[in-house]
C-alpha cells in the first residue's frame, strides 16, 4: 500500500526526473562499448575508440569502472589526452590515476594544461610531484600559477582567471577594435573588456556585445559600465556564487584591497562551485564528504564511514539508556515497547521537515536571527496542528490494537509533545549549530533525531510510568 | 561528548561554510532597515529606500517577512519595479503578492517584462489573469510567447530565448560587423552569432570574441564552429543542464526535429535549473516540494506536510507490527526492547550512506545497471566489515550492560545481518525505484528505513525468540 500512496504524490517528481535508463549522452553506450572492446577487441581498437571520445565522457567512464578495468583503459589513453582527462575526473579518481602514472609522463601531460586546471590539481599532489610540475610550467605561466596559489583554497583569488583583456577609457571604439584584431584570439569565456587606469585600478567594464554595436567614433567611456560588481580576491567562493546567482552575472572582475584588477571570474567556474556545494549538502546528511571514488579501496571506505556510524551509535545508545530507565514499566505493559518507535519516528519526521526548510532558508538568506522568532511561531502552529491530527490517529490505532483507553491517551499526549519539541528543535538547532560554526546540513539531522528519540521515548514511557503502571 | 566528536570532523566543513552571521550582501541590513523604517519612518522614506534596493535584494526581503509586513512593503513598491520584483521572488511568495495586487496593475507591471520571465509566471496564474496578461503583451512578443508556451514545462523549448542573431556563412566578417553596428544593441547574454542557411537550418556558430579578432576580409565560415552541440526543443532541461556542465558550454542553440534554429539557451538559465534541481533533491528527503513560502498560511503548510507524515506513520506502524509479534519474548527479556532501537538505527545509517552515494552516482552518470553489480559487491564488502566492527562494539556494550552472553551474541548477529541487508538495499532500492519511475531522492529514504527497521527488529527479536526465550 505504500507504493500506491507514495506514487500519488510522486508522479510530478518522477515526471521531471532524469530517466536514467535512457541515460543522456553517449556515456552509457561508451562504457558498454569500452567494456566490450576490453573483452573482445584489440588494443588498437580500444585506443582509437578512447581517442574519439570527448574527454568529459571518458572521465565518466573511468569513474564508473572498478580499478583493474580503469587502469587497463588508462594505459591506452594517449599522452596528449591524459592531462585533459585528469582535469575532468573527480579528486578521488584522479589520485588513483596519478598513482598509476609514471611521474615524468604525468608532469609532461599536465604542464601545458590551462592554469586553472593545474591550480586545482596542485594541492592534492605530493610535495615532490607538485614541485616538479611547477618547475615544468613555462616561466610566464608559472608567475600566474604562483599568484593563484598564493590565495587560499575556496577564495575568489584561487578561482579567478588571470588573463583579462584591458583597455583605457578615453580610447575610441574603433581603436579598440583594431587593437583586438592585432592582438588575436581572446581568452576563453571572455565576454567583457575591463577598463583600467594607469595604476591598474578598475574603472569599469565594457561588454564585447556592446562594443560590436557601438559607433567606431564613440569612446570606451561612453559604453562602459562603471557599476560592475567586483569581488575582493579573499572572499569565499560561496559568496561569489551566491552573488552570481542573485544578480545574474556572467562574469565579474576580481580586485585587491586597493581596487587593482587581478583577474576575472566567469560563470562556468561558478557553476562548478554551485554544483559542488549542492553535492556537499546532499552527501552531508549521510555524513559523507564530496567526491568519494566509487571504487576506492574497501578499507579506506570503511574508515571514512566508520566515524559517522560511531557518532550515530552514541546517539542510539543515549536513546537506549532512556528506555533502560523504564524496564519495569515496559515489563508491566509490553505494548509500550511496541508503540514507542512510532512516537519517536513521527517526531523525527516532523522535525526533519522543519529542519530542512530552515537550513534551506538560511542558505538562500530568507531566514536570519532577525526573523527566527516569526519562523518559530509559524512552525509551532503547524507542529501543534499536525501533532493534534497525528495524536488522534495514533491514539485510534493503539485503541484498536490494545483496547486500553489510558494507553491511547498517553500515546496521544506523547505524540503531541514530541512533535512540538521536534519542530521547535528544527528551528533552533540549525541556528545554534551555525553559531557554533558547525554545518547544520552535516550535523543537524543526527542532533535532531537524537532529541526526537530521547524526547519521544521519555514522553511515552515517562507518562506511562507516572499514570498507568 | 557528541559535540566534541562531531566537531573533530566538522572543522573542515565548518571552515568553508558560509557564515550566516556575517550574511553576504546587503540583505541582512536591508531587512533590518526596512523593518526599522516600517516601525519608525515615513511612507516616503520607505518608498525611497525600497526604490534604491536591487530588485533581487528586495525579493529576499519580501520572502523573509511575515504576510502583514510583506504586504505593507509591497504596497510601497513603485509600479515600474513590481514586474521585476515578481520575476525574482519564489513561486509561493509570488502567488501571495499577486493575490494582493489589483489585476490591472499586475498586468500593466508585468506585460513589458522579458518574455522568459512572463513564460515562467503564466502557468501559475488563474486562466483569466493569464489570458489578460497574454492580450496585453504587444503583438510581436506575443508570437514568441505563444511559441515558448507551446513547449512543455521543463523542456529546452520552454527554457530558451527566441531572440538569436543569425548570419550567413559566405559573408565577410567586415560586413557582419557593419550589420551589427547598424542593428544596434544585441540581446542580453549574446556570446555567439548563429550561422543558418536559407531554410533557417543551423550550420554552425561563431563566437563574438572570435569575430572581433578576425580579419575583416575573412568569411564567417572561416571562423565558425560547425560542431556546436545542439539541443532538440523537446529535451528535458535536466539533460541540457548536465550537458552544459559536462562540456563546459556557455550557450547552445535549440533546434527542431529538422535542424531549424528555434532559439538559444544560455548558461544563466542553466544555473537556475541546476540550483532548482539541487534544492528539490535536498528538500525531497524530507518529503517537501521546492519553493514553499516561509510564511504560507498555517493550514496550507499543515496539509502540504501531512501526507508525508502519513506515509511515515504507515511505515512506522509496519515496524511496530513486527515488534508486536514478539510481545511475549520482550516480556521475558525486556533488555530486547532497550537494545532493539540501536540495531534498527545503525542499519538505517549504514544503509543511508550507501543510498546517498548511489543516488549521487546515478545523478552524475557513474552508476548504471551495467556496473550495479560491481558497486553492490564493493558495498557489501564495506558493509560486512563495518557490520563486524559495530557488531563487536554493540555486543560489548550489551555485555557490559546486562552481563548476558547469549544476548550479546544475538545483538551482534542481528547487527551484522541488518547492516548487510541495509547496504544491499542502499544499492538495490534506488535502481528499483528508478525503474518504477519514482524519484529515489524522494522515496529512497523512507523505503530504506522501513526495511532497516523491519529487518532490524525482526533480526534481534526473532533470534531471541528462537534461541533465548
Amino acid at each position: 500500500m505504500i507504493p500506491l500512496l507514495i506514487r500519488w504524490r510522486l508522479v510530478q517528481a518522477a515526471k521531471t526526473f532524469q530517466n536514467w535508463l535512457n541515460m543522456p549522452f553517449e556515456t552509457k553506450d561508451s562504457r558498454e562499448k569500452v567494456l566490450d572492446i576490453l573483452e573482445r577487441g584489440t588494443a588498437t581498437e580500444l585506443r582509437e575508440f578512447i581517442h574519439d571520445l570527448h574527454n568529459a565522457d571518458l572521465a565518466v567512464v573511468l569513474e564508473s569502472l572498478p580499478p583493474e578495468d580503469r587502469h587497463r583503459i588508462w594505459n591506452e589513453v594517449a599522452q596528449s589526452d591524459m592531462g585533459d582527462v585528469l582535469a575532468e575526473v573527480s579528486d578521488g579518481v584522479r589520485e588513483s590515476l596519478i598513482r598509476a602514472t609514471d611521474p615524468r609522463i604525468f608532469v609532461r601531460s599536465v604542464q601545458s594544461l590551462d592554469i586553472d586546471d593545474i591550480v586545482e590539481m596542485v594541492p592534492d599532489l605530493s610535495p615532490d610531484l607538485a614541485a616538479e610540475l611547477m618547475m615544468a610550467v613555462d616561466e610566464e605561466r608559472r608567475k600566474d600559477l604562483d599568484t593563484l596559489l598564493s590565495y587560499e583554497e575556496d577564495t575568489a583569488g584561487r578561482l579567478m582567471d588571470v588573463d583579462t583583456v584591458t583597455v583605457r577609457e578615453r580610447v575610441p571604439v574603433g581603436t579598440v577594435m583594431r587593437y583586438l584584431r592585432m592582438r588575436g584570439e581572446l581568452p576563453e569565456h571572455t565576454d567583457k573588456l575591463y577598463v583600467v587606469n594607469r595604476k591598474g585600478e578598475l574603472r569599469g567594464a565594457i561588454q564585447i556585445r556592446n562594443l560590436v554595436t557601438s559607433s567606431l567614433d564613440d569612446l570606451v567611456s561612453d559604453h562602459m559600465n562603471e557599476n560592475t560588481r567586483t569581488f575582493n580576491a579573499k572572499i569565499p567562493v560561496e559568496e561569489v556564487a551566491a552573488a552570481f546567482q542573485r544578480y545574474d552575472l556572467g562574469s565579474a572582475p576580481v580586485v585587491d584591497h586597493s581596487g587593482r584588477l587581478l583577474g576575472r571570474i566567469t560563470i562556468d567556474d561558478v557553476v562548478d562551485v554551485i554544483q559542488d556545494s549542492a553535492e556537499r549538502t546532499f552527501l552531508a546528511h549521510a555524513g559523507l564528504d564530496e567526491e568519494e571514488d566509487l571504487f576506492a579501496p574497501v578499507l579506506y571506505t570503511v574508515k571514512r564511514r566508520a566515524l559517522w556510524l560511531g557518532v550515530n551509535l552514541i546517539t542510539a545508545v543515549i536513546a537506549s539508556i532512556v528506555i533502560g530507565q523504564f524496564e519495569e514499566t515496559i515489563e508491566k505493559l509490553v505494548a509500550l515497547a511496541v508503540l514507542m518507535p512510532i512516537i519517536a519516528s513521527m517526531g523525527g519526521n516532523a522535525g526533519t521537515q522543519t529542519l530542512t526548510n530552515v537550513i534551506r532558508g538560511m542558505g538562500i538568506g530568507t531566514i536570519s536571527p532577525a526573523n527566527a522568532m516569526d519562523v518559530l511561531k509559524k512552525e509551532l502552529l503547524v507542529g501543534g496542528l499536525n501533532g493534534m491530527v497525528w495524536a488522534v490517529v495514533v491514539a485510534l490505532i493503539s485503541m484498536f490494537w490494545y483496547q486500553n483507553l489510558g494507553l491511547a491517551l498517553i500515546v496521544a499526549i506523547a505524540m503531541l509533545a514530541n512533535i512540538i519539541v521536534s519542530v521547535a528543535s528544527g528551528v533552533g538547532l540549525p541556528i545554534l549549530l551555525n553559531k557554533l560554526k558547525i554545518d547544520p546540513a552535516l550535523a543537524g539531522g543526527v542532533a535532531l533525531t537524537t532529541i526526537t528519540d530521547v524526547v519521544g521515548f521519555l514522553a511515552i514511557l515517562g507518562f506511562a510510568a507516572l499514570v498507568l503502571v
